[in-house]
């Protein structure tokens, strides 16, 4: 094994609120451990195209604060050819990079997986991502945050709902997963939570509407992007036919998910992987995710961190529907 | 002139952060002035309906910081008829209430005005919408807390903007005004604002956005709903016929702008107003509104409050097309 | 042992962000499995005292989203005697009432200890404190509010600090433990963090001042309350002492670190500590607190709960040492 | 008059929300304009050292959003001499700096009449202090967030006043004007606001809190630091003196109340006047403070704006009156 003197760190997919405290991280123990530090920006579409500084600790001075990510995020067709990843290959060479750090999601470990395999460049990832949709931690960096947008947003509207009587239908990010939807359905005490992996039956839902009907005269629903119940939408849609005399909206939460000051706990994450990553690159390891389980930073492989598993913790299920009477 | 020894006080419209602590200040100064305040509930139609109770010193007890209205709000399709007006000035005479104060906006002060030319009940309305567009007053209750809800969803787009170098169409509420629109936008820092007032063409933006290329890489637009150039998915459709090569994505706030804690202009202002449109009744007026233009209270007739005049600060406009260089 | 039918709640010791979502969520798990609930106020005294009311789902709508706690607490000196559990017991009796939830601290659980040795009546403890010092949960209900709040204050002092080239101590609450600051002086980039768990040399935290002064000319301590070092003033007058031309300020966050909103992961907490308390009663639990350790909520009986452990993560630690470089 | 083809600017005093957005506004107007624009660091400091960049719109991208001023803030001993003048003088005069913009309160409007009193430099002054302590403007850039910040404060301590039946003193900023006191007293409801201006009778405040004593179990007095009553521990000693089983607890907010993100409104005042002072150097104005009186930038002298006048609205003074029954 290559002795590591010098590292490369890039952000890729999705930005996420706390990515820039983990770059932070990185660098700065990097330089703890008199390690050159090169930002790659733009995520493989810099790797390939060879955009890349070199970082001091100025370079990360207050920015442990802001949202999105100072290395910015791309996609690369290129990186998704072996000649792409070859000319990456080149420029890392070049530049005298040993070792990266890549802070992202499913497809920046999917894509570095693949680098590995090709080329001789230990690689560790960090789960940065709002969707927390990775095996391997607890919580990925920017998932804390999301949920407390969510909640600041819904709480804003329940204003709204209490005062006309009316029931929304909030549609929140999660393409493939309703943990954003469950965490803040339970956070914001919604009435109804809609989430892929729960895969009910929504009659239900309306069953019980009726029955609670004289407790309540607002009401909040969320649901998940990908929910089978289909978008905001289409459950409002279902809500009117059943109760043609209810003031139903939608409101679909978007964009603002993503950004933002990280919260306390992303922040702390996101630092402790930060350090955990590169202290894992110097120890040898390659081709694994530093992920948080219970109160330890442990490392897991990247195709058992990208496996997605269709499945929430049932407790909270349970609990969703016992508070929402 | 008859000796008022009795109010009643109702919200109407949609609701607005701020009202309630015009409720407080209405409430709490009633009871100073020895008077009997009377909360009645769902705005029109509680009134059409006598839904109405007795309030104290601690019914509005530590409500100044809550959004939405705590005597909720509703349309009234009767209070629309004669027959509707009528009944509803018999309950008022059954419950013994002298005269009224209503928290609202256009609808609120066209129906107070139909009632006072009908029934002999003095009437006092306070501007409680977010839209700011009455006359008679430099800002309606609720507008500065809008204002910044939108900074702050916009703020956090941007953070996302600027990793991805997107451009991000933001939709704002405003139907008729672009009065949320402008100065978010010029508080945003946005690169361009489209309004109904400015009548702008949106070749001559999309010619400015060409301009400026070299300079920029993420771009924020925000839209009023009622602005000619089609909601925020036309103007985005635009953009993406015309520069095929950016990232563009829209973003509807909806209903979070609606809520929240009020800001502690809105808190004050609804303060102000609330004491001063309890004074008005008992200083004899009745039909007008009561707003603050500069540092002073002062009171403008319901018909003269509600013309809508479609025009805006042209300042603020100069301003905003300075500063997207 | 006697069938449950009938259950009190009440909350005790410093109020804590997230209380009133436990007490919605016992409230409402309680009425979910045909239960009686009373809330008793003002804790222990109004144990005492019998100041209780039967709650049923309306009483807890709309607080999951407020601070401070809607059954109030306070202390009680009669409660402390033989005679004043007495007394207790007796209002129990007299109310029906055949268990209880007790949410709270270490002096809660201490309370509720020494009444289950006297008396025949199980309780339930639920960690409610922004100290986070108990053990048998990972963290307690209204922690991560306050890391928060400590957090945004601290992003503010940050500006001016930056601005004016000025060193600023914050202390934090924390008298007995430095969790609050070790995490929210990480999550802010603080230079250095001062708890009396570390037992740190302060002059080498001088040292190293002395050494990076080149890189920085702004700083942030952290010291929480009970650190040996002395208070955030004595602090700052050897930080004057050792670099008189440095311009050093103090802030003492004070009281603002208990109220407040709380965070999505503290409802969260609290609801589905609020539902295992409940459930833990009925299969017979008593003399213990609910927790979450990891993924899963389990159960620690209080003499073990409450024994306070000096000591703190090392990895936060370490983390911290390297980050503020 | 010579023609100006080139600026200067710097912030001044205390930082103040809003500085930055001033400092954006100034920068794009300049360039807009077609002058070059340089940003001088650290105030009069840099302005004598001679510490000075050139900015272009870049340099001021994405700041709108931050706390704090990236120019910085400093004392300058040398500035008040007649030789450290000179020397500011020929540094300008070496940079082609045809004039200044002055970003501050009222001691850097003092200087700034000194200097142009001395030499030939035109200098627009913005008014940037969160104390909106100046005359010639309705509200100072800094204010309205800083009132916003207090506000969110007292809205958490409130939280645990009213879950302990306590009695809160919280001392704000306001060495010599209690214009922040007046109004969050007003927006937090505070039960009594002590302020310089009004020079109450503290004893009057006691006597009130006795009549109104079964009304309340929780009350919340705001304190400007200036205040003849003495400070807030003052306060609290004479509250407690006289209500000796009052539970009594003390709030300094101290330096949250500087920092922060600027509030929607900051942001536009501050947009505005700096377009304004750009407009004003080339119509030929000096030595003036930009400011908003109702919706219309005027100039004031700079002798007149910094006339502290110890006076406030008695409207409002009334209004707390009122409402803290």
């Amino acid at each position: 094994m290559k002795q590591i003197k010098s590292i490369g760190l890039f952000t890729s997919g999705g930005d996420a609120p706390g990515m820039n405290a983990a770059i932070r991280a990185v660098v700065r123990t990097g330089l703890y451990y008199d390690l050159k530090v090169f930002g790659i920006t733009r995520g493989y579409d810099g790797l390939v195209k060879g955009d890349l500084y070199e970082m001091d600790a100025k370079s990360v001075a207050n920015i442990i604060q802001r949202g999105g990510t100072i290395l910015k995020t791309a996609r690369s067709q290129e990186f998704l050819t072996v000649e792409g990843r070859q000319q990456a290959y080149d420029k890392l060479q070049e530049a005298g990079i040993d070792a990266l750090v890549a802070i992202g999601g499913d497809g920046t470990f999917t894509g570095a997986k693949k680098f590995i395999d090709e080329h001789d460049v230990p690689i560790i990832g960090i789960p940065g991502t709002i969707d927390n949709d990775l095996q391997g931690t607890d919580f990925t960096i920017g998932y804390d945050t999301a949920i407390n947008t969510v909640v600041d947003a819904v709480d804003k509207i329940r204003d709204t709902a209490e005062s006309h009587d009316r029931v929304f239908i909030v549609e929140v990010m999660g393409r493939d997963s309703g943990l954003i939807a469950l965490r803040s359905g339970i956070g914001t005490g919604a009435e109804a939570i809609l989430i892929p992996e729960a895969n009910l039956d929504f009659s239900d839902t309306l069953d019980r509407m009726d029955k609670t009907r004289k407790n309540k005269s607002s009401r909040i629903i969320i649901v998940a992007e990908g929910d089978e119940a289909g978008g905001a939408f289409e459950v409002a849609d279902r809500v009117k036919n059943r109760f043609p005399h209810y003031d139903v909206r939608v409101s679909v939460l978007g964009h603002i998910q993503r950004g933002g000051k990280p919260s306390c706990m992303d922040r702390v994450l996101a630092s402790r992987l930060g350090v955990a990553a590169v202290e894992g690159l110097l120890a040898g390891k390659s081709g694994e995710m530093a992920g948080l389980i219970g109160p330890d930073v442990c490392f897991t492989p990247f195709d058992r961190a990208i496996k997605h598993i269709r499945e929430v913790n049932p407790n909270l299920l349970k609990i969703a529907n016992i508070l929402s009477l």
